[in-house]
């Protein structure tokens, strides 16, 4: 079995799923302990969601591994038990949720779980303090606490709610924490300040300092740091059908951004942007001008220094390799 | 008439108004309506707030067309019902929250109702999950909250309040909602990303992607996208006296920005800001140079890309039209 | 007595601090009222933090000077008394929290208080809507709340909280206060933005209009504004070791950056990053170019007017000073 996890529900008032709230979820369950929740469940085989009634959760709450299901019986709202025999794309709300639980209970590495499909399953909510609400069926929960002299506090209306208010995982900070989305992978050591961003199926392998925004599908290696309102062009946004990776101990300074894969030890200088099309001149360790290539062909290289020269406004990729080396570098490439 | 509302207010300790929510804005109301509801209000004519009592509110409950009203007759928070026979600028609180409220509403675009001197109307509030505080007033409630174990979140202090707390339109998507301010229009199919803001009186004609800043009177057609960080200068902020609208289909990239209007199909390269005064070399289909002009001379074209050539420095603005279209459309603006 | 105050305190489950509320911190008190609360407390010398039992409330509750300290008598928390006698580094929670609230109080400015070791002694700390939680202990607050239909609200999981919850200064607006961090220094007549950042030990001394970020140990004088997106480079966050000052009346432009100290009246145009490194060509009054230096070597001169040549990809630095005057000042600075 892929994954398993019960969690706890909200429907709006057609019965539909609007999110759900997995404590802990499993990767690669045990198989023998599978087998002993199929049977209070009446599981057998494939991806299934069930709904877990009171009898269930007494039965449950008797298996000793999951001391936390004892508390899941006291629940007013719904229980539900995620099966995923395989990772196929998910067809259900519940699906969907665990998929984003796996990525930042750090089960899973973003690109490794199958998300196909995910923003036609997933509903659009409102969440509030006081919990997820159907965006049609906000208006009147608003007027309603207003009139008794409280707020709903709606702090999103989105189809990803925020992390943190599902899972928090070990040795990270996270200054506002509206700004990374359930999915997003936070790494051992990761810190993402004020203006950082995580979104879904992306994220810092840790330790990192995060204060510019890692698009979905990004992944940036340990020691590796994103400037203040640094940007990473995610297939989502506009960035084209290159997945960006960045290696090990870059730096993406401030106001910067790149538009392709880079390999360890690069920095982008604050300010400039580069995208795939950029015309950029190479030069060797000493200096030297070895040729002038568009960014793309340097994509995933290492040991790269980008700036634009403020003496000429060329866009220049300093290296410390030779030239020799320079020259079979981008040949290969090509 | 020009618009009607009744709202649930929120006053400080001195009977000042701090805020009004209107669950149902209506612009050019029906005649006979209005009658029905002056006659309850004693409302004869001009800009005016009233005051709605248990009396009045047990009349208006009876009144077919509004059976929200039914529910304002149960509120614990005073209830305002203001009338705006003319789009003269506003002189209460009241006033200027209805015409906020009008623009969230999508029953006005931006810069078509009357918001001068607003500024000097809105009173400073302290924005707390439990109701909007005056901030001098805020913190023995602060003090008197901490000893009782309680806290009050003070989400924002400020002029505005967000505006998912007031109204959700239709089909958006929003992020995260402490970055668009009551006043904003956001029309159906439009996304606001966690770094999207939207200033009052301002806002994307939907459908659009918007990550990045749509300042205060500013306007973005259908089929636009504001990438990350990305700026449109506001009249408020420095930008100058022309208002900016963006046309359709445009994309300003992520970390980019405009200082001048743009019409449609428009393109400004990542990381590139244009402001009025920016020197550009205007290109024509093929490339060749046809002059060079101040970006503020090329304001409200079509069919333009921006972008500073990474071999010279150079801000170029390419064009798909022949030169003598280009050299026509540059000495008709001039 | 360097400064004093009592605070309603939050601990863990271990009884470990998590952090202080200090309502009304004092600078450099009178010393007869020190010894009248010293009496109390029985204080003697050196930093001391008390925590204070009900009997000390009670006195303490009948000193004239201080009545919010009888509100303090009915707390359910920990109430704790601070006292400094001299401004070392701080060695505990409530040493370190009163030192951040005398920055958000007015009472020092920013470099002005020892925060030696600051990061080690402040743990890092859910913050929610139920207040201060240690990450460890915060999943099963969570669960239980989601069992129970409810939801732990997780803001922000750092070391330092918002600044708003715990003090508002006199005529500020914070349009979206997750951006300023308690420790931050906002002058009479600040304005921060929803895109503003201000960071502790950081900060505007008023008026201002902040739309960028303000990184740790900067600060800007009044009438200086920070664009959009705008960039101060820290100490903190890879900008080197130069303290960051700006003077009156600047402005950094939107998404541009400053990397180096700046008088008064000077301006970045939007978009352009001045990291120290950068070349400049300094001109004078008459656009006659002078000399190309790092830009290093104008930190802390006024009157300067950055841009990069979008004809030439140059960064200018232009002056409205004689030739004469510039070179003086450039070799002076050498």
């Amino acid at each position: 079995m892929f994954s398993l996890a019960f969690g706890v529900a909200t429907k709006n008032s057609h019965g539909d799923w609007l999110e759900v709230y997995y404590p802990r979820p499993l990767i690669n369950p045990d198989q023998a302990f599978v087998s002993m929740i199929s049977s209070v469940l009446g599981y057998s085989q494939g991806n299934r969601v069930i709904e877990v009634n009171d009898e269930m959760t007494v039965k449950l709450s008797e298996i000793a591994e999951m001391e936390y299901l004892a508390v899941l019986r006291e629940s007013v709202k719904p229980i539900v038990a995620t099966l995923l025999e395989k990772d196929s794309s998910p067809k259900t709300v519940p699906e969907a949720y665990l998929k984003l639980h796996l990525l930042s209970h750090r089960l899973v590495h973003p690109n490794e779980v199958n998300l196909e499909g995910l923003f036609g399953v997933l509903p659009n909510v409102a969440w509030t303090d006081i919990g997820a609400i159907d965006p049609e069926e906000l208006d009147l929960v608003q007027l309603n606490a207003r009139i008794n002299g409280r707020i709903v506090e709606v702090s999103s209306v989105d189809k990803f709610p925020k992390m943190t208010n599902y899972v928090v995982p070990s040795g990270v900070r996270i200054a506002h924490s509206a700004r990374v989305r359930l999915g997003a992978y936070l790494g051992e050591g990761t810190t993402v300040m004020h203006e950082g961003f995580v979104n879904f199926n992306a994220g810092a392998m840790g330790p990192n300092m995060v204060e510019g925004r890692i698009s979905q599908g990004v992944t940036i290696g340990s020691g590796t740091d994103i400037g203040g309102s640094a940007s990473t062009a995610g297939t989502l946004s506009g960035g084209g059908n290159t997945l960006i990776t960045i290696g090990q101990e870059c730096l993406i300074s401030a106001n910067a951004g790149t538009g392709i894969p880079l390999g360890d030890r690069c920095t982008i200088e604050a300010g400039l942007y580069i995208t795939p099309g950029t015309l950029v001149q190479v030069m060797d360790e000493r200096k030297k001008n070895i040729a002038v290539v568009k960014a793309r062909d340097l994509a995933g290289h290492s040991d790269m220094l980008f700036l634009r020269n403020s003496q000429t406004g060329v866009v220049e990729c300093r290296s410390n390799k030779k030239a020799i080396e320079l020259n079979k570098m981008l040949h290969t490439n090509k």
